[in-house]
């Protein structure tokens, strides 16, 4: 039972960080997402197809989450967008507290668009609001269409999935169509891009989306 | 500082139950292994592989680990085997007690093979020792070859490591030599075998050695 109250406890303190990230991000009209997936379902990927499309013609700005290591930041700063890598050295999630430091390294009056890629984990990131206007999850074909099932907390908490790698579908047993209506089912309100950061599919239309986001 | 405190006793408590699970498995002559992976790398499906190439010619019992859901135990069950799904229930990590639990429903004295399925997570599980002999993780190479750096503690705490769907290789830019090099720059003394659940590439070898574990 203590660790259920230190649990919970934590859960408050970091919500009402997020809340002040919020506001943070309103004053400024900086429209923030928070990528979440598994271990290796393209997250970076995407990202960096995203800062391909929209080659400067927006502001982004990016905080990269990992458990170790600045690979990930490294393959963003080729886009010549400013980034910053938090190493959770360990930690399963990024909290709100942590997004708050990275927020210091930007001039937020600048950025119309934040993207937060969180640590690779299907699991704890759900329960953490890092004040972020939606959560983004990120499902790869190659994981099989049972996810949403097994792993419901994601993308009930999710306003967007992306399917992701759909160009190795015919190489897999996954059925694109079973994957969208596990999806649904367990959040019906769900809006879907399938995407392939090899053949580019579904990136211009998942970008474009994007871009009506932003009011900056 | 509170929450550190309360999560090492956590984990001293765990590592209490843990024990005794060994020492359980050792009485009854159970070779115990501790299965780990990011969502949808496959370890239900090299599962499967396992118990049909042993075809009943090893007494195995399996302990499903899930977020939500008994699928994977369904998947089991067809085989014949002894089965037990635990339901976590939003918990990202098995624990030694849940197993304990869980070993109640068997009669070890029968069983030389216990297989422990956990939640898809690589983080979390790497710091719950669970009573298991080793740790086994599973990587997809659909996940890239950089997981072993990004996520090295579960690397680090497995003996063996099962690089999985290499049927899928000639579609991905992930390089085989690059996860090889990368697992064993974490941990250098991996055992390594690469698997494809599609093709049964690597299943007779992976099998073959878990036998030679066998004394029961």
């Amino acid at each position: 039972m203590a660790i259920v109250t230190i649990e919970r406890r934590v859960l408050e303190k970091n919500d009402e960080v997020a809340a002040r990230n919020r506001e943070t991000f309103r004053k400024n009209k900086v429209f923030a997402i928070n990528v979440v997936s598994s271990p290796g379902s393209g997250k970076t990927s995407i990202l960096e197809r995203t800062l391909e499309y929209f080659n400067g013609s927006v502001p982004i700005a990016v905080v990269e989450g990992d458990v170790q290591t600045d690979l990930d930041a490294q393959r963003v700063a080729k886009f010549n967008v400013p980034a910053v890598q938090i190493v959770t050295n360990g930690g399963c999630h990024l909290e709100a507290k942590l997004v708050q430091d990275a927020l210091a390294n930007f001039d937020l009056r600048t950025i119309q668009l934040l993207i937060i890629e969180n640590v690779g984990n299907l699991v704890c990131p759900s329960n953490y609001d890092l004040g972020e206007a939606m959560k983004v999850v990120v499902a790869s074909t190659t994981e099989g269409d049972d996810k949403p099932l097994k792993y419901p907390s994601m993308f009930l908490n999710a306003s967007v999935l992306l399917i992701n790698k759909v160009d190795l579908l015919p190489y897999l047993s996954c059925d694109l169509n079973t994957l969208r209506g596990n999806a649904l089912k367990i959040n019906p309100r769900l809006l879907i891009f399938e995407t392939s950061c090899t053949t580019k599919a579904g990136i211009a239309q998942w970008c474009e989306w994007l871009r009506t986001k932003l009011t900056g």
